[in-house]
């Protein structure tokens, strides 16, 4: 099938893909009284007397914001607002298909970050929660930081955690097959190091892995590299412990893992044969991975996932975010914060049982029913458990 | 039926009464690839390359934000953004029911001129109009007239043009049906000068009415009345022409027609005996109309309209703004201009044939099927006969 071709016809013919509909009737003067005038008052009343019956008489409770400013959309780069709504569209259907969460574009025509941050301060107030999407890095993490402080909702940039879970998870089911190896034990190259690659970098620190070394386009990231910037600086804190330096393939030599958020076929054949035993590669460069599977098996990789749902183990984000909101939403945590990540990693992970484990089955797929659903329940515990939730679950 | 109560178990058993769907399934990786990446590339580069497509592949031609900053809820007055949900979802919720017309709720956390204006502009991208909403009187002037200026998308404030437009029909059927009186002879008082009682007096003039005076709570507006803001002087320019003075009593001798949209009991049965021959009177005080009808009828009132379901001839915004929106998204219009608000006027009016008009039925009910469509047809060939439409209908 020609996506682009039927994807065209398709968005062409119902003019968009969502619409906004009524959760009752409206039908006679009764139903307009209670839903309008005069009746609707009353609920007004109440949530100006306690702003916190906003959660009850309202749609906030259940409504994400998808939140996006057209800076780094797909693998588009910075093609505005307009543009970048028929992505914003699918991530609300995909919110609403997959969990129930109801969610709404919010396409801002600004890349400023103080107005960006403002806008969306200033249209919280329907809102349960903020996903953040396509906003290009380094400006993505401090509009991130920066709404995560002020607002008193879960923030979640899903470029950046949705992929870390996944990810997370991936490895997780990774070494549990192989049996030999622990977390601890893992040597990490993350190719790419945009808002992706360092959000799946912080959170596989998160999860004490024993190194990771990130590289760029110019090769493994230093104090002096070439164009970088202040969050990546930041990660050189973290990383490199044995202050590696080179090309990639001086990077790759003698690790465990290699996770690529970068460009085709950037890992070769060569590069493989030189990293550990039974190496684990993500190679998420859309829509060419950077190896292909055929080599990948030949070179010897014990598992491989990439970004395609054409290829076995895709590293699909709708595995994660529509059930991390969905947990969030349902226990009103104030933010989504990093044991509720990797609550939802270890839940994408345990999903697949001992028994229908492989090295072609290493993640469920994206329609496999309850996905959602496990990955809420194990979110909404771990909120529990640091005390972000506001209602007892 | 008591409505406070119903709407408060109602609020709260639904959460809200809004919810976002999917117009296309998402049951398959095909449909997923189709809805979302990698088919959903293709219509964001053709938006991409050519901004007016948005129309094409976005929901944006059919969705209207219902805008507000709960500075003046329904008659609660200022309660805030939150509080403020309830009533914005309601009229969500009338968009799609009464046109089909999608729309979503923004209640803003400011009540400053100029964050209202910023934000509305950021969050455009994905609106096709924008439906201002329970903005207090001058501001709403100010922000409704830079948003016009600033966007290239309806801006509508339906607190002030709704039931402009409501009234105007009203009073032409009432004219209509007396059969002695034209528009150009009326003598008219407007009780209240705020977003609603200015935005009926300029329609009215523009109608070319003979002379109406504005009063407010202090009686006639003049000049130096007391706490007299900009936009009600600038009123002063048109109206009041034989330069009256005093009470509410006296602006009423001998004028033809009451406007109320301020306070209950205001108009007694006193003043309207001092009325020219046959008065007609709005009173659309809520819930307690400026008089009752009862008392209005043994006064010798022609006509009577009330803000009231259970009285007859309901001025009720919902017989404008779905199909004057509908009207606008469907010809694409830059605007709503004063031609199209009058044909939305004028089709409402005519909505009733001559054998059904009665003082009893001078204006449609609210769930009389039609009324939008009728209305949305006026406003397109009004909008074409001004040349405001982007796309031929």
């Amino acid at each position: 099938m020609n996506y682009s071709e039927e994807a065209l016809k398709m968005h062409m013919n119902k003019k968009g893909k969502i619409e906004v509909v009524s959760k009752v009737k409206v039908e006679s003067k009764d139903d307009l009284s209670i839903a309008y005038t005069p009746g609707v008052a009353q609920p007004c009343i109440e949530i100006n007397k306690n702003v916190e019956d906003v959660y009850k008489y309202t749609s906030k409770g259940n409504l994400v914001a998808v939140v996006s400013d057209g800076s780094a959309v797909l693998g588009l780069g910075n093609i505005g607002a307009e543009a970048s709504i028929p992505v914003m569209e699918g991530k609300a259907i995909l919110f609403k298909e997959f969990a129930g969460v109801d969610s709404f574009p919010i396409c801002l025509k600004t890349q400023d970050v103080d107005e960006i941050v403002n806008a969306v301060k200033l249209i919280e107030p329907v809102f349960g929660g903020i996903n953040l999407e396509d906003i290009s890095a380094p400006r993505c993490f401090e509009i991130e930081r920066r709404l995560k402080k002020e607002l008193d909702i879960p923030v979640f940039h899903d470029d950046q955690h949705g992929t870390a879970i996944i990810v997370t998870a991936g490895i997780l089911n990774s070494i549990r097959l192989l049996g030999d190896k622990k977390i601890e034990e893992l040597e990490i190259v993350i190719n790419g190091a945009g808002a992706a690659g360092i959000a799946i970098c912080k959170m596989l620190l998160d999860m004490n892995v024993k190194n990771i070394v990130l590289c760029d386009k110019y090769g493994i990231l230093e104090e002096n590299s070439r164009d970088i910037n202040w969050a990546q600086k930041e990660m050189l804190k973290y990383t490199n412990k044995n202050k590696e330096s080179g090309t990639l393939a001086d990077a790759v030599k003698g690790k465990d893992v290699f996770i690529g958020v970068s460009r085709p076929k950037m890992l070769t054949s060569e590069m493989i044969k030189t990293m550990a035993k039974d190496p684990i590669v993500f190679a998420m460069a859309n829509p060419i991975p950077e190896i292909m599977p055929g080599e990948a098996k030949e070179s010897g990789v014990f598992v491989l996932g990439t970004g395609r749902s054409d290829f076995p183990n895709q590293v699909n984000n709708v595995l994660a975010f529509p059930g991390v909101f969905k947990g969030a939403l349902e226990c009103r945590a104030s933010e989504i914060n990093e044991a509720m990540k990797v609550a939802a990693a270890k839940a994408i992970a345990d999903f697949i049982p001992d028994e229908k484990l492989s090295r072609e089955y290493i993640l469920p797929n994206a329609f496999e029913t309850g996905v959602a659903d496990a990955v809420a329940e194990a979110v909404k515990r771990a909120a529990v458990d640091t005390k972000v939730n506001k209602i007892e679950v």
